[in-house]
């Protein structure tokens, strides 16, 4: 696949006006390297650094991605899979998001087809976090610190299987990682087993998601720490392969389980990545996840050239060039509208009007939109790092002294890491907001571990949260507000963080009636799309517009109340309906529509038994936006098809012109 | 209340055939103790006793509560409140079921209005677990490990306004409750405050729920953990008081954090509740939970009473005599069945057909009904400790090795702390069976912490799981069969803890046909109730006894499957149905009854527009069962009269004869 180019190091990496091109290294100049003669440690690392070549591929192909991570354990996972790891081992990262190198190193080894290079976060590729799918992949990470508990099931059924083969399990950690109490209640029968098999490494890279691990929440003496939980502990420089051989080979004298302490770089491999390269004054980190924009995939691709080539030449190694791809560079939509920008301002202008308010965050002050926040208020901002369940008790306490918290985190990890905490709020009856970004499908790059299809049914059951999903950057203010001053509940707020068309709402200025929706398209309510959140309401709009076309007499109702109902106004909305298709970007199973379809038929709303709930029914695919939503039926053409069927099924058809 | 009586220390305790005396001292003896000149340890020693006879009566009144943890931190606490606690500071229980101590304790000193003494986990009394609504409880605990944060929240909201008194916050947590891993991820940004406010004791029983707490999950050196931590970290006897005098007193030169291990008895006060009276051979703890038995009541205040006037006569304090309390004894009903026993039974029988299947368990053997699986199968037994999130993602790995693991804990909690966890799980598309118990309203004594009443709606967003709650003994063992043998996906099951009345099921031996239901009550369908779960389905065949002798037309259909549906097997049981009701153990909101009726809408099957879903919609109550169940609407006259009104708004009506 691609073409061979003629280059040289300046003039490495072409560029159009309306494509690039990404540079990759073809299984075949590993094999190379692995049949040389090299001393391993400089084998590994020229592999290693090839590796660095493709993760930068496949992360700037797919247009996202975790560089920092996937550079900074690169060294450690190279030297395990080339000179540890034996047949009957198991290696897995319990982060996950360090994916690109992972799957970097196994298409390179041949354990994963080395074509898959080409698809990752593709539909029916490599997935963002690791799926049990992939070839080489032993269990499902991407939420934090189940890595552990995961190995600990492993060597149980290993024991009790008599008969099978007694192979070491090494897991990768994060270091932001630590913060998750689950893995501190893992170590602890953990600590008992005297096999010698359970080795964990720490890649303790210094930055978490946007800062540095010590600004966010220090962990301190991590080798007390390790030490007091039982652990055999050691440290090491990450990319010193002489001092990882040693520990990665030996053992406990007495078998118990050992953590190696991994001092690393994040971005390790390229000099303006690596966090050693920022400045005093910089605070955050600019490669945790996301593809490099064109400049920097340029230079990191010259800068790792350079160093392939050098190493390649001092072994007598003849390099072939890497291959290249040609690819389109999307367009932005000019009607394009972001919802995290708005929500930025939105709690901006709450907090100054209201000073009760306090905003807590664990670890994602960038994608949650609190920078803004935190500059302007840094004595309301409540940074809890990757501890989802102590910043949700904590926010209980702080409404309980008669402060306004606002707890923001990803939908995925917000409403099911800390369930039973916000439960246990819900339960002193006070005035929380719960803010949830990332939700539904959509983005779909990272894969099912943060497509958020369960936030809605997982908010529906505590007492007293009043759920609302805005569907534009305008009803993001309006729902804030509202919260703020208001509801003198609780309430969930959930958020899409990737772009969409914006629309036109409230044109009757009646934003914000408890239960109510808004008419935003079409006149004759013969058949309706009720839908919620921005993607959903366009794809609404879209369908509604084709079908119109056909002659279909069709609304669209757009609703940000996912849990009140006024059933008096559906009443009178609904008036002459014949059809009703609910859209949501959510699980179907108890999500919005079920329970919409159920509020309207104890009302005695007779065309609820002539409708139907869309939503997705299957774990969420991983890939492209297009082929996600086409995976799930969720793209125009299969739901003019659904609703059509529906139509068909109860004889509402086109109308003559 | 109650009278005076003589007694002497044989016949302190009078028993009739029907009824049984319980004691308590007044507040006036708590006071009189209060105004001696007594020095501080002898007065606060006599004081804690005093409580302990009240926790003895509140306990046996209630007919449960925990007596083992109260005592053990009733010498603690009694300190705390006579010694160190000035008016803006605040103390407060992290694992909260050591309640009836702190309630002894302070409804003697004002802070409760006394006579909520008799109303110990009775309605509109005292809950099982700490709530915000008594007086003189500053945050709700139960669920266990948020104690940490929660203190950090009061914290928080002190420092921002910034003229708040500037009080000590005093955290107790048990032993057993340092597995949570929350309580670690807890301990970290804690350990950073230098403001010398913060104090954690830990209550170090050594014992937790049935057996010692290094049976279970040893803690290893507790010490080290928390100085690795960052915490000024001390160790008493805790039944000392002129070393808890020093500790408590005092703080870490710089301010930091301080956590006091105080080593303690559980059940300190009564020789033979103490655990070190265990034999060498004794496993389990008897004294955790639970009402004691009469003789052991009557032994325990013979000793306590003795042991209260020795102390007494020795400081010239004429002891009044405790009043007394008539209670009648309650009756177990002839039919009575308990599913649990019967789980026990299926487990062992599936156990013995199956050698794939491994039992895990977070502390709560006893209860789930696994000591005969573990006496049979003790290495297939996975003792977790209190660590769900460890617990289910051990039992993913296990269960993607080939094992069919099956993971017990009660519903509250498996389904809530874990959740993300479980989900993780179904992401890898294995075979898991989740058996949660304790499911619903009842027992209504411990209080909403334990209530469980979202766990249909927390499992029914997870892909692939099937959820089942079986109605009687007999659909328990159907219902593990069926998870383990024919269900190739993973299934949950919910199951109830407290005694029922048995009815018949499986007449047709139609067991366990998927997403069918089972008529057992009635022959006409032109009313139909269908209930969910052996309490719900008790109750509509009592209301639909009442209603049929009215002349009601109107059936009983017991369903086990909550979100699976024969809607073909319904479309024909439901055919001439004018009103249906739904019944459950559950929260209304997106529990069974409303996917039910949604399911039914979608089918177009009408009788849907004219239903309703009836289950619990507040926050559940805490007091005796029948209150509790009068309180939401769902004893049987509510019920009858929620149904009547039902058929009256669908012209449905009595037949005449």
């Amino acid at each position: 696949m691609g073409e061979q180019v003629s280059y040289n190091t300046s003039e490495a990496i072409e560029t159009s006006t309306t494509g690039i091109q990404l540079y990759y290294f073809e299984k075949e100049v590993f094999d190379l390297i692995q049949q040389s003669s090299m001393p391993d440690r400089d084998r590994t690392k020229l592999f290693a650094q090839l590796a660095r070549f493709n993760v930068l591929y496949m992360v700037a192909s797919a247009g996202s991605g975790h560089l920092g991570s996937s550079f900074s354990s690169l060294d450690i996972v190279s030297w395990l899979y080339l000179n540890v790891l034996k047949s009957e081992d198991r290696y897995f990262s319990s982060k996950g998001h360090d994916s690109p190198g992972l799957y970097a190193i196994q298409t390179a080894l041949g354990i994963i087809p080395f074509e898959k290079i080409h698809a990752f976060r593709k539909i029916g590729g490599l997935p963002g976090h690791p799926d049990v799918s992939t070839p080489g992949a032993h269990t499902n990470t991407g939420s934090l610190g189940m890595g552990v508990s995961k190995a600990k099931g492993f060597l149980i059924a290993d024991d009790l299987y008599g008969n099978k083969s007694k192979g070491r399990i090494f897991v990768l950690t994060g270091d932001g990682e630590l913060q998750e109490g689950q893995f501190w209640e893992s170590l602890v029968t953990a600590s008992r087993r005297r096999d010698g098999r359970l080795t964990i490494i720490v890649d303790h890279n210094k930055v978490q998601s946007d800062t540095y691990v010590s600004a966010v929440s220090d962990l301190g003496d991590l080798e007390a720490k390790f030490l007091a939980f039982g652990w055999d502990t050691v440290r090491c420089d990450g990319h010193d392969y002489l001092a990882l051989e040693q520990l990665l080979i030996s053992q406990a004298p007495d078998g118990r389980p050992r953590v190696i302490i991994a001092d690393t770089i994040k971005g390790n491999g390229v000099s303006f990545m690596e966090h050693t390269s920022m400045g005093d004054e910089q605070e955050y980190y600019s490669y945790h996840s996301g593809a490099p924009s064109l400049e920097d995939y340029q230079n990191a691709c010259e800068e790792l050239l350079r160093d392939i080539k050098n190493r390649c030449s001092d072994n007598d190694i003849k390099l072939p060039k890497p291959n290249v791809l040609s690819i389109e560079l999307g367009k932005a939509s000019e009607n394009s509208e972001r919802m995290i920008p708005a929500y930025s301002e939105a709690i901006l202008m709450e907090a100054r009007r209201d000073s009760k308010i306090v905003a807590l965050d664990a670890d994602l002050v960038l994608d949650t939109g609190l920078i803004p926040f935190k500059e302007e208020f840094p004595e309301r901002y409540i940074e809890c790092g990757i501890a989802e369940q102590d910043m949700v008790s904590q926010a209980g306490t702080i409404a309980l002294n008669g402060l306004i918290p606002v707890v923001h985190s990803f939908s995925c990890f917000l409403t099911s890491r800390a369930s039973e905490q916000i439960y246990n709020n819900c339960t002193e009856k006070t005035k929380i907001i719960y803010v949830g970004s990332l939700a539904g499908l959509l983005p779909s790059g990272p894969g099912h571990s943060h497509q958020s299809l369960r936030d809605i049914t997982a908010m529906s059951a505590m007492p007293g949260i009043t759920i609302i999903e805005p569907a534009n950057a305008r009803q993001v203010k309006s729902a804030l507000q509202w919260a703020v001053s208001s509801n003198s509940g609780s309430t969930y707020l959930r958020l899409t963080s990737i772009p969409y068309e914006s629309f036109d709402s409230n044109v009757l200025g009646e934003d914000m009636v408890e239960g109510r929706g808004e008419v935003i398209f079409g006149d004759s309510n013969e058949i309706i799309i009720v839908a919620v959140g921005p993607i959903m309401t366009n794809i609404a709009i879209s369908i509604a517009k084709k079908m119109s076309s056909q002659g279909y007499l069709i609304q669209v109702i757009c609703t940000t109340w996912l849990n009140r109902i006024d059933i008096d106004w559906y009443k009178q909305i609904l008036e002459g309906t014949k059809v009703i298709m609910t859209l949501e970007n959510h699980y179907m199973e108890r999500g919005f529509g079920s329970w919409f379809i159920g509020e309207l038929s104890v009302a005695n709303i007779e065309s609820a038994c002539r409708s139907q709930a869309i939503g997705i029914d299957s774990i969420p695919a991983c890939g492209a936006a297009d082929e996600v939503l086409e995976h799930h039926g969720m793209d125009d053409e299969s739901l003019v098809e659904r609703l059509t069927i529906l139509c068909d099924k109860f004889s509402v058809s086109v109308k003559e012109p």
